[in-house]
């Protein structure tokens, strides 16, 4: 079943290590299909030379394997939470990539500093706290999943004007209109939590870019009246 | 038409992420055929492994499209401009190149401070101010293009001696003779804004080069008295 | 003898420079058949693309060559030392790979700050002090061996809990269940370097894991209640 | 004439992007013939993709070109003089490397801080300081060899135990007994300059390796009593 899903989560997969965003398979992305409420994701620790498109496995949104002989992800649980909160959302992704993990272990937001955020976060990336004890015994992924939920409604953000967001002393959890979609939002992630980082260093007194900028180039990529690209 | 340039251009866009300027389709590259005064550049948003050169866009310098099926890169207006202004000019780049785009968020110009940054600009590389909501409204991308234009000329700066500029909060525009040199421009550009970074982490009295030395690489590379290479 | 362990051995190697882990030969890896006392290791100075399996050579816990024509890397007492005294371990790498040996000559042990640390060291990686003159004098390589195993026994560290230590001024040791899980304790090491000196750079304030934190990730890996992978 | 000269020479200087040392044609490598006083060099400014080992030009310790027929690199003039003035060593290079770049940006000496250092460099690794105004007229490629010299009789150094040097501003000069061992020598000094560099920015009381490791790692690998390596 969802052999076209299996192949495209298969790929997207693929690109993380092929874009310097893991090493070896500290990540894992998944992909849904909306009208059977079912989503593919990468097997639990399997080396990706020996991978396939059909070892990704199907699960619902309430967390259950529906098919496939191997364990998902760990993380499984925490992307059924965001598919079945994120209504909007059609791929996910999680990563320890470098530079925004340093942002996630430094505890800090990541603000928009530069067009290359602006062109795909329509402001701050937040950063969400640790668990606390009480919901690491409750279920750490299922947890963290409602943890990026209330961290997203607390600051009224749209998930897919920021699709996506870092848990403290962790990593990024990325998403987007489908899997693929949620590797490039990874790849912007990391990229601007590098030229950021170093921006401050260079200059401490590095401003976020002004809100009109931020409109500009958020605007021209995105919404009705957007002029990037061949649509 | 103008089939050679083409496919010069379509090859110094490949060039782009080979060299790692560039991730996805972050960045384009335009050359010019003055004698009929029209410029082939990159289409918008199109990936690079499913590009050819026939699918570059032939404009004019008032930034009509004269030949192509696809819509030409949305900073197409702004390589108008600056081939309408500066003359001289044979090729432009414009990218998000990591350390280009850390300078341009911290909003500082890049001084001299190596032989490196000698051998091809002639002094420090301005950094244009952000646009004003009025510039912003009367369209982005032109008034990019009259930004750097006048920038250039308050400075009294010779476009061919400084074949660059960063933009505020955005990213590098580089220029040279043609396409390719545009290219190398820009990867010069990135390579000094790395080791002016770190320089001046490592020795915060570091300085920039002495005039002297200044002098003495950039005119062994260029002008009548240049003896680099096998000319 | 020892054909299918030399082979592991030799892959390992190969891994380091694949990795980036090393430049030319500055590094080496070894794996033990623990039924015979006996561990395969890496020539001494001899080049990658001119080595093969049967180029590892055979040595016993007290150090001695049992079998090659070759001389067996440097620090092969080292590896010794640590095979007797630390008899869980199944392999080990000695690398100078760059973000490691910044917190090598920094002289500081690595704090866990994130979970890709959690994942594999359950706390913090100490760095062992300089050897004296005596102890030079007495043997360097074996020394170097003796202060790991001392240095683990003084902090009362489990060497498989952490099977990761830097030696001051130097680089990392780090070992495993075999060669291959050893060389993957060397990237692991390698990353988090590089992710807590940044993240203290951008938050000085940046703190450790908080222990609840760090017992998740750690136990969700490892020992009877791990659930993680394919098991 | 030269042939097999040649022919290692141009080897050499295809490692240096290889190695990522060098972008475009930043850099050149040498080799000497003692017995004929000639040296084979890269010619000036030709791509890494056209050039044959054939193309190597011949050149006396006077600085002349003896054979070839394209123009020798524009820094063999300084290869020239060191050749004349430091008979011990085989082969020479210059590139622009990032880290190496860095401290030579600086202007600082790189002190041995690491083993890495200590392998290959039998202390700190000086930095020269810039040419005068009178000495650039003189000529500034013979004049920057003179420089070299005067810098290490001035700090009584033996170019073969310290086979490198930073010009203030410029880039790093290395060589050693053959054109290959010369790359090398560059390889690690550009990896110093790195991990020295963060580890003063993790550690800013982080000291100078001890003279007892310096002199151990050092004498491990060079001289009557090394036992590096198979010979």
């Amino acid at each position: 079943m969802l052999e076209q899903l299996k192949e495209e989560v298969f790929q997207a997969n693929l690109e993380l290590p092929e874009r310097g965003l893991i090493k070896y398979t500290w990540g894992n992305v998944s992909g849904i299909d909306r009208e059977q409420g079912l989503f593919a994701i990468k097997p639990s620790g399997v080396d990706y030379d020996q991978m396939s498109a059909s070892d990704m496995v199907i699960c619902d949104l309430a967390g259950n394997v529906v098919e496939g002989s191997l364990n998902p992800s760990s993380d499984m649980p925490t992307h059924a939470v965001l598919y079945k909160q994120f209504p909007t959302i059609g791929g996910i992704v999680h990563t320890h990539s470098t530079w925004a993990t340093i942002w996630a272990q430094a505890g800090l937001d990541v603000p928009a500093m530069g067009t290359t955020h602006a062109d795909t976060f329509y402001g701050k990336v937040p950063c969400a706290r640790f668990l606390t004890q009480e919901e690491i015994d409750r279920g750490y992924e299922v947890e963290s999943g409602n943890l990026i939920v209330s961290t997203f409604a607390e600051r009224q953000l749209d998930p897919l004007a920021i699709p996506a967001v870092l848990l403290h002393g962790h990593g990024p959890f990325t998403w987007g209109k489908d899997a693929k979609s949620a590797v490039m939002n990874a790849v912007v992630l990391d990229e601007v939590c590098q030229t950021n980082l170093y921006a401050r260093q260079l200059n401490q007194f590095a401003e976020e870019l002004p809100q009109r900028v931020l409109d500009k180039h958020y605007l021209r990529k995105h919404g009705d009246n957007a002029y990037y690209g061949q649509k």
